[in-house]
């Protein structure tokens, strides 16, 4: 009977344990994880690369969601599109990414709000920037990823 | 020793035990748990009553963030003094709110978060609006309230 006492609750303790420590261990971990994928992000930016930009940030998803200027986009290949509308199309102009004042909270170890700051800067100087609000999940494969962002433009 | 051992294996499983189970049991508590919050704002909003609308809604922290049009604002104080500057000072008008389009995202069953849309009517009929999305936490007085808002207009 003890036997399957300690069985039991030994199984029940493996089965938990990752759940149990997981939420507090890892506030570092998930901080330096999201800041990793927005650097990644950047980078393809800066070079001119929005497909790269696009795989280094955003879940490959139907589900991945982007709200801003009051449109709710929906699914990876929509988003992607959005930003080749915007920043490629008839001498749009992509300019420099700079992400900043970015603040973490980590929910669970593989869930994460990423709250900061962007702008772009032009050729000719001027800028454009707002606010941003990510919610990301670390996938299977290890990597996080974007799941929704809200961005929000400074006001006029 | 093996008693030891049980009474570890014990402690342990009855410790984690909550953090194993909660995740996937409860999408629908955390979306009904949401739109109920939701809810409560909308009736207080519409009653005119912007401390109402914001003790239905926002934690009331220090840590509590706001991010709209730019400016993040920090503290339940702050926003409150936002809300009332916009909506309540000569002659502004609060309007009747609606929240519409609701999604939710179950983290786990203490965090979530929803998106959607809000519009504010006007006695002259005109109307303004956005999107949200709201970060949630479970209190450890059981109820919902939002953490972290961003909050954004339709662009002119």
């Amino acid at each position: 009977m003890r036997d399957r006492a300690l069985a039991l609750a030994l199984t029940l303790a493996l089965l938990c344990a990752p759940a149990c420590v997981s939420t507090h261990a890892s506030k570092d971990e998930v901080h330096n994880a999201l800041a990793q994928v927005l650097r990644s992000q950047q980078a393809a930016w800066n070079a001119g690369d929005i497909e790269g930009f696009m795989r280094a940030g955003y879940w490959d998803s139907e589900d991945t969601t982007f709200l801003s200027g009051g449109t709710w986009t929906r699914g990876f290949a929509a988003v992607m599109e959005r930003f080749k509308q915007r920043y490629t199309e008839e001498g749009a102009e992509m300019g420099q990414l700079a992400f900043t004042e970015l603040e973490t909270i980590a929910m669970t170890d593989r869930s994460g709000i990423a709250r900061g700051r962007w702008q772009l800067t032009f050729g000719d100087g001027s800028k454009t920037g707002g606010l941003f609000t990510l919610l990301m999940w670390k996938q299977s494969d290890g990597q996080w990823r974007i799941v929704h962002d809200h961005t929000s433009s400074d006001e006029a």
